[in-house]
């Protein structure tokens, strides 16, 4: 049993019509399940979750894309989250038998089809095609109005399709990329500059751990202050070393962890690592899990 | 998708013969799956692990039973096990989609199939009929040797079937059960006594925990003890409370923990106080996990 996972980003937030018909062409696709759909009007961005078999989870995101490029025009689009294009970002994500080789072969089929759209394609993450275009943050620098200038640079070739501006549909980003974690732990304090310092140390952007992103929040409800997470590879940033050193570094301020959030789906690997830290329970392995046992 | 699981006890573990002609039945059974066929020729016994539905597990189980009733002959039988019938124990398990009350009610049906062969059946853990019959070694007292004369008396009446000695089947002991866990804690000490001390603090028998079965272990190969441990129940009596009370006691002794080891299948639903009480996740839920999302 193979299990893909795809979460199109498109640039459209607020019009109801448009995103119906865009969720339309995933959930007719026969082997696809959606998951979620969320649409944030202030960012004018839906993003959709859905997964399936590999074949299936591709061909939904191939109609999706073309629905979305006919339906949304990037050159009236205004919204408060970054943007490059009408299908802004497309990750896909190996969930269950499937190497990241395997997501990164889907996503070149992706691209090569949105280019056939006479959209130029960019690869991320896991299907970088140079370090430079690793990161999404450094890709999307300049944005859908900075686009028709860097297009025009050999540094912004695009990686599929023509270095040719397209005003409609802007440029699309995909790429295979490993599950995300989100992790919160709170502390007991209502000094959120302790939060921001432990953000600091933990994330890779401060010197903290390679797959780490923190910021810190306030939580006005519960009087207490928390380090916000998304741990991009649980397998060599694994949660309880990152839980260990914010549980010491708090200890430096003399403030205790109050409690913590695993936020959303979490794949079952990502408890392994836990079993085998606090128990010492070096060989445990999650092919013992009895739901894995009978789906051999 | 309801998995129960079944862990048949049959008294012979010599004969390959019988074993394999036996496993037949359950094999042939379709939707069921053998996880495990374990024989002990000092022991004479063998233990079958198989799972599937409901319906399917029932039938395999019924199948086995016949057949073994037909291949073993407990007026010769000899081995080091405790053992009072040909099918000695038989317990269901719901492992997922079922509450132990429908594993109750499928033990039921297994207990009147038997006692419809012409053997007297007893129920014990959650499908027992009265609290003296809830522990299978409070019901094996005297053993097939004594069984005679334990149906004289009212206070032994079998659940099902009636009062009469079958010298060729003895008497089958069946009822459902929670999944239990095998959790072995290795100590950082070659002095056994200190692993038997802290055995008898956690197990039910000498004061400890309900839900936790404990004996001491030298490991010679490690030069490490042992407290060897079946968890029962863990829900009720969860991992890492066993855990830190070992962790608390071994202290008292200057001995650490060196490991853990979770042997066999572990449900799903184990991990889920790991992860509460280890990152103090308190909401966290093994729905969240992809695998359960999935198979919604």
């Amino acid at each position: 049993m193979k299990v893909l996972m795809c979460i199109p980003n498109i640039s459209e937030g607020r019009d109801r019509k448009i995103v119906d018909q865009i969720s339309q062409e995933i959930r007719k696709t026969a082997g696809v399940k959606i998951q979620n759909i969320s649409s944030n009007a202030h960012h004018n961005r839906t993003v959709f979750t859905f997964l399936g078999p590999p074949e299936p989870v591709l061909e939904a995101a191939k109609a999706m894309a073309k629905k979305a490029f006919a339906l949304i025009d990037m050159s009236r689009q205004k919204g408060s989250h970054p943007r490059m294009g009408a299908v802004d970002v497309v990750p896909f994500i190996p969930l269950r038998g499937l190497e990241i080789q395997d997501a990164v072969e889907i996503s070149r089929l992706f691209g090569r089809f949105v280019a056939g759209l006479g959209v130029p394609v960019y690869y991320y993450a896991d299907s970088a095609t140079r370090p430079s275009r690793t990161y999404l943050e450094d890709l999307r620098k300049g944005e859908y109005e900075g686009l028709a200038e860097k297009l025009k640079s050999p540094e912004w070739k695009p990686d599929e399709g023509e270095a040719i501006f397209n005003p409609i549909a802007g440029a699309t980003v995909t790429g295979a990329r490993f599950p995300h974690i989100l992790f919160n732990v709170n502390l007991r304090t209502q000094d959120r500059s302790i939060a921001e310092k432990i953000a600091e140390a933990v994330r890779y952007a401060g010197g903290g751990y390679r797959y780490v992103q923190a910021t810190a929040l306030t939580l006005e409800d519960k009087n207490l202050v928390q380090v916000s997470m998304s741990l991009t590879h649980y397998d060599k940033t694994p949660i309880p070393r990152v839980f260990e050193t914010i549980r010491s570094e708090a200890g430096r301020y003399g403030v205790e962890i109050a409690g913590s959030e695993l936020a959303g789906p979490i794949p079952m690997g990502a408890l392994e690592e836990i079993v085998r830290h606090y128990l010492k329970a070096q060989n445990f392995s999650v092919g013992q899990i009895i739901e894995n046992v009978l789906m051999d």
